[in-house]
């Protein structure tokens, strides 16, 4: 999924690099939240955005306007950002700048605002269950907010969510003089789910339709949009199941079922993630995302349900949407063609179906279009380009550099880092790994092994950008003497169904698999000491860890899990009966992969590590799990980040990475 | 305070000492809760109880009826204790056999039951928050129950206590399928406490009257007794400032206040734990006890209040009354008289204050005294004594023996125990110690040292009872090579006011320090190594474990802290405020002894250990410090028992001393 590249707070970078070849990098300085961490975060000094066709400038405080991108001659002095934050909003904001309503949330209700600041409630529920405009069903399926403005910002869509009947789970706030308890709704596998509607508000009526999409009421409404004269929504509408979608199209002022214009089914699951997206300047067609062929591919309908075409084809992923060029004939997305290591910008004549690849130099590409669609602000990075800024012309591919980012870490003696493939369990997939050696690398010793794991759907740890996309922890460990190995297993993302569904009703299995591949590559290596390997992962990749430490106890020395998953019974309904089905519909599947029933087969030492608010993977797993683990007379260690939730954010992150390099060094050195 | 002797299910004891005498002894068999617990936890065979001035004998199941002690020739085999459970109750607990009704709780209500099993209700209470015929302040001033009944048993004293203002403090209990909230009453230092008055259950008239005991609502209602007649209640009332008592009467019926006897004061604190006790046929005399001299001592009072003498008096404490002889003349007790190490029985004529001694060799005596008063059954065992059972004839102090524990370790080669003295910080009280000295010890050889420290009120470790009271875990530790160390510093119990009372406003300091000379002492030994110090303990225990590592960082490579008092503003009001006053009347004595203000200090390994479910030292202590050393960039370690409240009972706690011992032999070998 392509986010919007956030508007991010330039701080001004300071390069004073000195000859301290050896120097050791800190985890204040290699950490999210660490006190230096922007010191060797590489950025440009600039940053762009459109304005039509012509350019905004930022540096800094400065905001600079290029009428004609490709001269820069022309570049012109606007304001200062910090002394014109209306225009700052005017400029970078435009689209919900201009809107006539904005809509904003006070608790649990959804209230409007218009220009002059008068409010409107559009939801006045007293009950602290049912919450209205705010992300549904866990922000899965691409959902990331609960308010859709129809295109002319005068009907407003919003998602109302009753979770009057989920049990509550108590979270514990210690902060307080007193300790207080803090519940939230938390429905898990199996168990009863929340209900969502769908309401419509109509600022000219000042009425309230809600869209009439009946029983079950369980179901899944996902990717909202509104066609483009703001008469009909279209939902992807998933059952409980989610092995069966039905587009569906409903009159937005009478809130009626108009069509389901097609349905898309699969044995093991399917999985919207993108709203309908209509085409420029013709509101009778519009592109459609589905993996229905193995791959997440743009497929043509028009407004009737009939499948025009489908526009690209191959054993690669588009990733996400630049947009239209401005008549509407050409779209241009982000793919994983030709390698799932880079992302590539290309766009595709809707008529011949014609694709045109935009960007040359392998690494992973992001883009912005212009409003004609003719210009792309082209930002990427690759393992050895900390970042680059480039201007195209997508007529003649004409390209000039807008900026470049400094290698933060030049002159200094710094880890390597290699990439390359291991075959799958199935003996044919490759997997993509990255290995970083020591600084000091010798390879007549044998050096000990942190291998970092996520493994999970919706992830890719390994691609081509900047030092593989490296994490500061690993920089960090390779310093300490460790050899850093990451690998995508199947069940990753960006491979395709098959890469992923592999997972189905038995995650951890074939994951794990998979990991060992990776360790027996590790083990094959001459300077690796076997003796000495140990295991990390927040997550997913928590439960990857204790999954590797409980079915391959003789493998890792030291595990160090976050956050993990222990039983997917106790992990929530959209994301857990997704892959694993209900307890009720899989209790081998269940059962075989609970962690709880193998607390016997730990051998290694393994650090558990919890944010004791986590509102995502909850308390119980862990605890459950030590308590498995006392019944069953094996020793796992624990550690709380007390008030932290599913991540540890800020400064206790340099903390949490101390702590868990402290253990491998404890146990692994 | 002498507890009645519980009617311990006997084990057949399994005498198969084998010759080998290097046996590794397991925590299963050291540790309460272990599989093989029994096998090496001394007893007699035999245990007895006076039925008149005859004895009852019990033998497994057998119960035998030996009417003259003296005399074995005449034990007459009674029945089997399985057989017939009506004449258990019958012959064991007579006293509440032959009253005419038993009192008992339904949640928080109170009923009584006649002999016909009719049942009475007694309270009626729907609120959550009121609760009837249960202990109140938290078990403290000796408090163990929530009823008296009066002598004929026929009026029902009961408390009644009302939490409803007291805040709420929340407990997860995750061993749910969905984790649930079960919140307790815990009013904590400084805080709004709870209100107890006290009830009077008529049940001719079947009416209940509460006595006044009016304004201010919070003070401490305790050591509730009845006068012999029937017709008076006496209650040892306390300011919430725990510096005032009064010793008040109440008339039964009426409720209203007959007279303040006497009242008693001290610039720290007074503490009753003990009720007014009747003399033997004169209903106009009692006896109190107090600590008001210095010590705990015995004072005969008149009915109206005016002293009749001090019974006792010395640098020595009365721990406990067995009763009166037939007549009433002589009243028998246990006391420290001549060393706080030992407890020996003793008599004083309340006419001529003549005291007598009837236990001689040393040890820990305690006793049952027969009808008349005549004999006693004198239970007690020594440093090298695993259990002796005998009877004493007060009159000529002819004494046989009844039974004797054989030792569980004989035949095996096991460390050995040794006990001293040394100077407190004062330079002149003399603080006991024991040294337990690994089987295999070599006075050449540098030894790691476990210290094991409690430390607090209401305690003393070091006693001339079986293996000076050596616990399993000592034991254990010693095997591995650890020399291990008990020391009771000032603050301790058994050795007077001052002794323990030089921790009022300032819990830890002096008591760090009186801990501090142990750790000279040891560093003083050609056999310690002074760089493998660690150091254990639990509770306030455990709040002396991190105030040690924190006040002395220098001094312990590890410490393992369980159910840790961090900050005394998060203790409950009964116990916090006696030694502490609350935050508002003593800022700088709180905030000089938390723990969370020295977090920056931490720099030897810590464990804390605690269970999720502690209602005594609630989570928020332990979270609160790992947060603190978070924020200090300390990194102490952290385990939970999850579904545990403040220890770890049953198979856990071996399971929690395996867990002990590896953090130990991890860091301090």
């Amino acid at each position: 999924m392509q986010k919007n590249i956030p508007f991010i707070l330039l701080l001004s970078f300071a390069s004073t690099i000195c000859a301290q070849q050896d120097k050791q990098f800190t985890l204040d300085e290699l950490i999210p939240g660490g006190k230096e961490f922007y010191k060797y975060y590489p950025r440009t000094a600039e940053q762009f955005y459109w304005q039509g066709d012509s350019l905004l400038q930022v540096n800094g405080d400065s905001v600079f306007y290029v009428e004609k991108p490709f001269s820069s001659r022309n570049k012109e002095f606007l304001f200062s950002r910090s002394a014109d934050e209306e225009r700052v909003n005017q400029l970078f904001d435009s689209e919900s700048y201009n809107m006539p309503f904005t809509a904003f949330n006070k608790e649990n209700n959804l209230f409007i605002k218009d220009k002059n600041g008068n409010e409107i409630a559009i939801s006045d529920e007293k009950e602290k269950g049912i919450v209205y405009g705010k992300a549904v069903h866990r922000d899965e399926f691409g959902i990331d907010g609960g308010v859709f403005w129809s295109p002319n910002g005068k009907k407003l869509a919003f998602y109302r969510m009753d979770e009057t009947m989920v049990t509550d789970y108590p979270i514990v706030d210690v902060s307080t003089r007193i300790a207080t308890e803090k519940s939230i709704k938390y429905p898990m596998a199996g168990e009863q789910s929340h209900e969502v509607t769908i309401g419509v508000y109509d600022t000219e009526t000042e009425k309230t339709n809600y869209l009439k999409t009946g029983e079950p009421k369980d179901r899944y409404f996902t990717n909202v949009a509104w066609s483009p004269d703001g008469s009909y929504i279209y939902v992807a509408e998933l059952n409980r199941e989610q092995n069966h979608m039905k587009l569906n199209r409903y009159d937005a002022l009478s809130g009626e079922l108009d069509k389901t214009l097609f349905e898309e089914t699969h044995p093991k699951y399917v999985e919207p993630q993108n709203p309908v997206l209509f085409v420029k300047n013709n509101d009778n067609q519009f592109i459609w995302q589905s993996q229905r062929d193995g791959y997440n591919h743009l497929y043509l309908y028009d407004t009737s349900g009939k499948l025009v075409k489908q526009l690209t084809k191959g054993d690669w992923e588009v990733t996400g949407i630049l947009g239209f060029d401005e008549k509407g004939k050409t779209i241009y997305f982000v793919s994983t063609n030709p390698t799932p290591m880079d992302r590539h910008i290309y766009s595709v004549d809707l008529k011949s179906g014609k694709m045109e690849r935009h960007t040359s130099a392998s690494g992973v590409h992001s883009g912005m279009l212009s409003k004609s669609g003719r210009y792309i602000i082209n930002q990427y990075s690759a393992h050895d380009n900390p970042g680059k800024i480039e201007l195209i012309d997508t007529r003649n591919e004409k390209t000039v550099t807008l900026a470049s980012a400094k290698n933060p870490f030049e002159g200094y003696n710094i880890p390597t880092i290699e990439t390359g493939t291991i075959k799958a369990t199935d003996n044919q997939t490759d997997l993509h790994y990255r290995m970083i050696k020591p600084a000091n690398f010798d390879s007549t010793k044998k050096h000990p092994v942190a291998v970092y794991v996520y493994g999970g759907p919706h992830s890719q740890m390994v691609q081509n950008r900047w030092q593989y996309g490296l994490r500061g922890w690993e920089l960090y460990m390779a310093q300490k003497g460790y050899i850093v190995f990451v690998m995508d297993n199947r069940g990753t993302s960006y491979r395709g169904a098959d890469f992923e569904n592999v997972i189905h009703r038995q995650v951890g299995v074939e994951e794990a698999k998979d990991q060992m591949r990776g360790v027996e590559f590790l083990k094959s290596l001459p300077y690796v000491d076997a003796d000495r390997m140990g295991i990390h992962g927040w997550s997913y990749g928590g439960f990857m860890t204790i999954t590797m430490l409980l079915n391959y106890p003789d493998v890792f020395k030291v595990g160090v899990a976050g956050g993990p998953v222990i039983d997917w019974k106790y992990y929530e309904v959209m994301y857990g009966e997704r892959y694993m089905d209900t307890l009720q519909e899989n209790p081998n599947g269940y059962k075989e992969t609970s962690l709880l029933n193998k607390a016997d087969k730990l051998k290694s030492r393994l650090l558990i590590i919890q944010g004791d608010e986590d509102p995502v993977v909850l308390m119980q797993h862990s605890l459950q799990f030590l308590k498995a683990c006392i019944d069953a007379g094996t020793h796992p260690d624990f550690f709380i980040y007390p008030g932290h939730e599913h991540n540890m954010m800020g400064v206790d992150r340099v903390h949490l990475h101390e702590h868990i390099t402290r253990y491998f060094d404890d146990f692994c050195r």
